[in-house]
């Protein structure tokens, strides 16, 4: 792979999920690989398991990690080409990611939205640039609109805990306190229409995702429906895409308790993290034999391993 | 050593420093013990020494090093069971333990006290919770009652510059102008009563150290009693435990000077570092070939070290 | 080298250049060299290009890396001998230095001037009292008033892409909206003086460099006469020196542009980045081919892993 950006990047889904799932039983098999390979871990955004995962994974296949945490060392990027920069932004992007590619030979780059703009935001301005003037590989670590390692670390979880061939997987939207990004469950739905699943997306209305990423999922305003015979309960609150950026309902009643999961197949839960408990999900779910939230969050690893392997391939 | 959180977690206390003289005089011999083995340092409190020590000893056994700066990645814990986060915390410590576990084959941890609850912070809430969740042995870099490395530091620093067999020690209370926590002096009381040294405490009345970590140790409010044939002085600040986390007193006549060092027996001065010069110690002191504060620092590889090596065997 | 200040620390400086470009050539022929050894890299200024590349380059030495950023980690150091230490700074530099010395074999620093106080940013207070207490050699990564490693990397620059045996060179003052040391101009003054270049020093008047940087350099007021058949232009703002600290004219008129550029011997464009895009420099020529900013910044490596090797071959 050239770069890692989204699901349209993976040309052989199958094949990476088993690659994934092989590497997680021989985690240090390609040891050699990434020898003289520097990954470098560029965080416009706070992370904890992103970077932990992705650090693991590039070691694990030999390769040397610089991270950089661009909010707390305070370094204004300016994105718009032709700025006059008398401002605050010290730094043009065109400079800023053709210069830290002189140094890595890949570039994972984390990114939010601003939750403000939504043509900005879905024009994915950010990583695309760090694309454009790199001069090498680029992989997501989530950007505006999309994190696509989380998502194929769902997938190969699920793959490595389904029941049945073709599981019925549903992305249900929960309450919060906070205006969150779109981008996990964007990512997640592109990612399930991309896979052999029944996949079903329920929340309350003005939620709707956009139509690039809900695709031809099914999707329903009833959530006691939707769980009805899941297999995956996917768990995760999300501001809205029509009123964008806002939080225009939060009721509690979409709280995922021990009594929806009754509904379903016996499903697994599972959720990205951080989740905030009694919030979100109550904790008898999160503390129940059916959360697998942990050993998904575990998986992060293989996930990230699988795609620097093929990058370093390409 | 399945955990280290304090002197009780040591078996074999004098085989335990044997170990770290050892390794300080062949510190690449157990370079392969910890191939393919990540330490992940987890600072909830910045750290500079314990920090960059902990990170050469595990690297010196060949493990991977993975540090999380928590306070500036302002990473909001919740600790409280069952709690509703509709809050500013973001994660339960029973998925961020657990996570990082995923990660790491052993967890550090640093974490002050509130100096607020005295009951909370002599609980351990935080450290213990990590014990409890994070399902890989967790190595403690200062919780809120103990600073266990840096006692094992002074014990096996005392052991290889002592010039009797056994030293008169001397923890003595000195003036600063901050209230700090009673880790280090709880700590180093702990580790001196455990191992075979004439042990004496002085300090101002009002600031006598919580009995279980005093224990049998002789205590006086005479500073300049204390000193007399002292073979080691062990200078520190501590706010006091019973009217918790308070200045009772800071008395400048309790620092320690090169005239007070006069009424030992050619002392060696000691201090964990950092130090305020002229309000805990004055330089003449700090400045004598008695003070030994720097070979006591560069300790702090050989004690990570030996206790890295003890986790990585067992 | 015992150390690396300054140029003056070079004993043979056409023999360092020639060794950083065989190294950009082999750049793992020395990778078992610095095995065993650790580089501490200590920022009390935040960085990007400095930290990436600087750690690249030990690494690709062998060296294992320790990166503190210090103003993230607020630690407030103290300087100033005698000091009765009851403020706001915990730690004096003689045992900081001293400690960070205990855990390294090679220490860079990083700290920029006051721009207040000149007497004692010129100094240089900061890097020698590391020096003085470390114990162990000092690479500056920019101090109050020099910044070797950019000047080495501008030099080896140079070299490669010069198409004259003896090109002339340029340095230029262009306007910015902040008040900047003169760290990067002194030192790309200091080694053009030493190297085997046609130097000249343009910027409007007031901004004259402390004569002892300037040397013999040829100084005008008239930038588009310096301009004139100039094989390399290096542009750089900087705040006065003589009323120092200050901003005593920002005239758009110095603002480097094709058409100033049209001037020269289709001179090569130069820059130590961050550059703020049509205030220092028009895009027209940053986007050019005779612009080698990016190439210049991936320079970096080489001459930091050039001093490195000959610091640990000491």
């Amino acid at each position: 792979m050239k770069q890692f950006l989204s699901v349209h990047d993976v040309p052989d889904l199958p094949g990476l999920v088993q690659e994934a799932l092989w590497l997680k039983q021989n985690p240090y098999a390609d040891e050699n690989l990434g020898r003289h390979k520097t990954l470098g871990l560029l965080f416009f955004n706070a992370s904890l398991r992103t970077r932990l995962s992705t650090q693991k994974a590039a070691e694990n296949l030999g390769m040397k990690v610089m991270v950089m945490n661009v909010t707390t060392d305070s370094w204004g990027l300016e994105f718009e080409d032709g700025a006059i920069m008398n401002g605050n932004k010290a730094e043009h992007v065109k400079e800023a990611a053709a210069v830290v590619g002189q140094y890595c030979d890949i570039i994972g780059v984390r990114s939010f939205p601003s939750l403000t703009d939504r043509e900005k935001d879905y024009q994915e301005q950010v990583i695309k640039q760090f694309v454009k003037y790199a001069g090498v590989p680029i992989l997501s670590l989530e950007s505006a609109t999309r994190h696509p390692l989380q998502s194929f670390t769902d997938l190969i979880t699920i793959e490595e805990t389904k029941t049945v061939a073709r599981p019925k997987v549903v992305l249900t939207w929960a309450p919060h306190v906070k205006a969150l990004p779109q981008a996990v469950p964007n990512s997640f739905a592109e990612w399930m229409n991309a896979a052999d699943v029944d996949f079903v997306i329920t929340h309350p209305e003005g939620y709707a995702l956009a139509p690039e990423f809900s695709g031809n999922a099914r999707v329903t305003h009833n959530q006691r429906e939707a769980f009805e015979g899941a297999d995956f309960i996917y768990a995760k609150n999300w501001s809205s895409y029509e009123t964008y950026g806002q939080i225009i309902n939060s009721d509690p009643a979409w709280m995922i308790t021990q009594e929806k999961m009754g509904l379903t197949n016996q499903a697994k839960f599972m959720h990205c993290l951080p989740v905030r408990r009694n919030l979100v999900v109550e904790d008898a779910v999160l503390d129940s034999a059916n959360s697998i939230v942990i050993q998904e969050a575990g998986n992060r690893v293989w996930a990230a391993q699988a795609v620097l392997k093929r990058m370093l391939q390409a």
